[in-house]
């Protein structure tokens, strides 16, 4: 598939790139800054070799050309970049993967006023937006490891065939995901990063993650 | 220790007594029919045997035994159980295992006026009480059980001693047990519990719960 990675030159946006570019899908890397994001689309193909499709821009033409577009921006800039991208989002797959911190204190919960920033999504680009939440849980680390990640992802969604597709994006990644229901429910796992955060601080962890028993 | 369990003659109460009860601990089983929790403790016994220690009585006689005590009444009479035993819940530690569902909608997540069931415990009781938000991912069906419980239990609090009185009160129940930080945090985890019910009957699983990787 055309993924965006909107706000892509981050360490999340540089893991994920590499992980679906290997799974055979095409990347567009998404930047306020064009000469940023043609810069880390070049470095992702050294990488990954010249075969692989990866192309970099503004977050407007990255997202224009994507199928499914993942939104990996901080907090502080979620609400202004949701905005701003209107128009372009319309019809289009938003995995959110946006975590409302609030720093200093990142490993505290602390609610957005719309309770998680994928409903405040939702509700800014209206109620047949396919926003998808998910992806709150895995390390940036271990994203850009070669390494098999010991993370299971939850992902929830109020558009059934959006959520499949986002399962789908989400195992080429190399991860097990779950359906983890109605987009309600992006406050819980929203609200659980905090905690890993504070679990990998106070028992010196190593991007401490969740996996699912009994299932 | 001497352990109460406000609403106790519910299944997770049951589950609890009879794992605490064969760690060497004391419980007391509280209920609003004291002549309901007599009934239970006289069934714990018998599953225990004669030598454990274990009693039966309202809520409030019930608390006013224990050094600890465990909150396991449904959400709906969850504040009303906290300001009707504000005096005899002063000083003791509390652990609050509530988690704010909204029936029928149980696998959706809920957030109550006070954003998490502890918070408006601790707020119905004041700064000094000592209160631990924690249990809220172990299926009862687990913990009626003979066998090994796979899952980890998330515990936090603003009470440093309290929080790791009831760390060790959880692996006594014979689960590991972690700091999860401070009782804001108690959001993410009572709001985790309708995500598991809703990957439990999505996936037909059993009991779905969470172990931690990384730590």
């Amino acid at each position: 598939m055309k993924i965006a990675l909107v706000g892509g030159t981050g360490k999340e946006g540089h893991g994920m790139a590499l992980r679906w570019l290997r799974a055979g899908h095409e990347v567009m890397i998404g930047s306020r800054d064009a000469a940023r994001a043609s810069a880390k689309a070049d470095e992702l193909r050294g990488l990954v070799g010249p075969d692989k499709k990866v192309l970099g821009g503004d977050n407007a033409s990255a997202v224009a050309q994507a199928e499914v577009v993942v939104l990996s921006v901080p907090y502080n800039a979620h609400t202004a970049t949701v905005q701003g991208l209107k128009a372009e989002l319309a019809g289009r797959i938003i995995i959110d993967i946006t975590v409302p911190l609030q720093p200093p204190a990142v490993r505290r919960v602390h609610l957005p006023p719309g309770q998680a920033a994928a409903l405040e999504t939702q509700t800014i680009l209206g109620d047949t937006a396919k926003v998808v939440a998910a992806l709150h849980h895995v390390s940036s680390a271990h994203l850009g490891s070669d390494h098999e990640i010991e993370c299971d992802v939850l992902a929830c969604s109020d558009d059934e065939a959006a959520l499949e597709t986002a399962l789908g994006l989400i195992r080429d990644l190399g991860m097990r995901a779950f359906h983890a229901g109605p987009l309600a429910n992006a406050v819980a796992l929203e609200s659980l990063t905090p905690v890993l955060l504070h679990i990998t601080k106070h028992y010196k962890g190593s991007g401490v993650g969740i996996r699912l028993t009994g299932v």
